[in-house]
């Protein structure tokens, strides 16, 4: 087919077409330059721009103070999840990390590694289906830092509050699978990462967004690349970026912007999420899997009755042309992902969907 | 300007045209799916056969071992230093670096973090102009391995050797700079590491051929990102790999089959390579900074006799379409870099250029 379909994949997941339709022309020569943007030098006065856009541009749409670094970085949140507690878990300190879900148990597992855990809240008792309230949340004495996961892409569940963190503490926060998709007050954080493959762009590329005091307090002599202080220092540069992601997500920044920003982007999605929310709120046959009060607006789960028609409700999604809505394992049943690129028009034609595959089977 | 010019970019360096061609069609459609290739699941059917196509075109291009894995990762060669000395250098042993380079003093540096190290030989005395003969290399009693960089982008000097290394131990390449730029013996190797950016693809995907045997012999914990075997026992899928990435190396490598493999490869850099000295070779005005017998044919380093006649030289042939000339600081001068897809037409062009202009101002 030559058309393109409606993508609710987890990610990697779907982009802005005009992201895409740039993208096409820049590939073979961007800017005039004679050059596609794979193939400049990573210190070409071209990358440069790029580099600084898409850092300048991120600053504008997330209000970012001066005091905070902005890098492009390698091996997504799974590399951060260890860099994190290297740089700043000593071997006799604790972390508090409230486990949300498997992402969260990830970042967990590598803290152990350097120093000690302390779990701060956790929903494991129901799979996950919510994220714990706030005034579940128990610190330790004095955490070297506090981390939590701000959506669970696994799970359909986002939090609603920032976490408190104590003096003398820092707030760290993966938002992987939802940076960008609301507005962020980034004062409040010490450390935030992402993996770009769901707001921002391809895999490949993961954005940092660090406190200025931060990489000069690492806690233990480390390999260079593994150290903030290294990529905060060469701006990024260090080694060679990923220069095409990198480009990419400053595209997708710029169309955030284009769309009016954070605050126009949280008004879609929870407009966007509604519509399979309600959806599902009013049929007698699927059921959502997260707490209510802990949807995401990102990743939407729910159930059919029985496995034999889930089964027959992603084939017969998929024929007609809706792609990626399968379950993770660990949850069963369906999963929208509905991130800042997904269009409106494709959460009413997959709720419509759902009302006729209701209709004849329930 | 509308076309293309000639781009002399050390790295991020120029890709087969119809590579950039066919990706300007997959990123918006890959293979009628409806879906760009930056926007599937690295657990789709479409990038599964992406993976599986990288990794099978890329063993019958190098004639690869059924018993070495091969592996797309992410970091680049600077994650590959640290991961080869943390699996593999135990603290009280010694691992032997031949140094021929900016690139291998940067792999020592992160081998002394976890070990000894032991230069076998090094080119240091006359700012690595020249590969160390291989009579000249003398290495330690029991080395845990033997490292050294096949092609040395600043310096201009490629080995046109294979190390030996003694029983008990195994040899440790980083290619990044020539890797299928010639046929390889993958069997005298434990593992060879290379950036794509130069002769693969975009910057951003790290290829790795490892021996299975190694895997297993890492001699510390490790977090589990910076451990061979995570990768090779989730076929380079622990976490989200550079889809998009893989993809354009996936697409080199069947253009260079398309090519007819690595023996033509190695034919053609060898008459680019020549054009390029030959001129230099026949010029009282221009001089080559590497020693003869050591010469890359990937980047071809030159000098003229004054740095006001450099400057101009690059100046006027940035105006004439020649991109990328500028040599690195630590050599001065200009420098050439004529990958696999650098066009043969681009080094007779540069050779006529060079010509003219030592007339003009010799």
């Amino acid at each position: 087919m030559a058309e393109r379909i409606y993508n609710f994949s987890a990610g990697p997941a779907v982009l802005p077409e005009s992201v895409l339709r740039d993208a096409q022309r820049d590939i073979w020569n961007i800017a005039d330059s004679g050059i596609g943007i794979m193939e400049h030098s990573h210190r070409s006065a071209v990358f440069d721009r790029v580099l600084e856009e898409a850092e300048a541009d991120c600053r504008t749409l997330a209000a970012i103070p001066d005091n905070y670094r902005v890098l492009f970085l390698q091996g997504g949140a799974s590399t951060q999840f260890l860099m994190v507690a290297a740089n700043f878990l000593a071997e006799n300190r604790t972390a508090d990390y409230l486990n949300t879900g498997a992402w969260a148990a990830k970042a967990i597992k590598e803290a152990g590694f350097y120093g000690n855990v302390h779990v701060a809240a956790t929903s494991e008792d129901e799979n996950f289906s919510y994220i714990p309230p706030v005034e579940s949340v128990v610190l330790s004495d004095s955490p070297a830092y506090v981390h939590y996961t701000s959506n669970n892409t696994i799970f359909g569940t986002q939090f609603d509050y920032v976490p408190e963190c104590p003096d003398g503490s820092f707030l760290v926060c993966d938002m992987s699978s939802d940076i960008f998709s609301r507005p962020i007050d980034v004062s409040r954080y010490g450390l935030i990462y992402a993996g770009a493959q769901k707001n921002l762009g391809p895999s490949g590329v993961t954005l940092v967004i660090i406190r200025d005091d931060l990489p000069g307090q690492t806690v233990r002599p480390l390999p260079t690349m593994l150290s903030y202080e290294t990529h905060v220092t060469a701006g990024s540069r260090f080694n060679t970026p990923p220069a095409f992601g990198v480009y990419i997500v400053g595209q997708v920044f710029k169309w955030i912007i284009a769309q009016d920003g954070l605050k126009t982007m949280a008004e879609r999605n929870s407009e966007k999420a509604s519509v399979l929310y309600d959806t599902i709120d009013h049929s007698s046959f699927f059921r959502g899997t997260a707490r209510e009060n802990s949807r995401s607006t990102m990743n939407v789960c729910f159930r059919a009755p029985s496995a034999e028609l889930e089964k027959k409700f992603i084939a017969d999604a998929s024929a007609r042309g809706f792609s990626g809505l399968k379950g993770h394992r660990s949850v069963g049943g369906m999963r929208a992902s509905i991130y800042n690129a997904f269009p409106a028009a494709g959460c009413e034609a997959l709720a419509e969907f759902m009302r006729e595959f209701e209709a004849a089977n329930g």
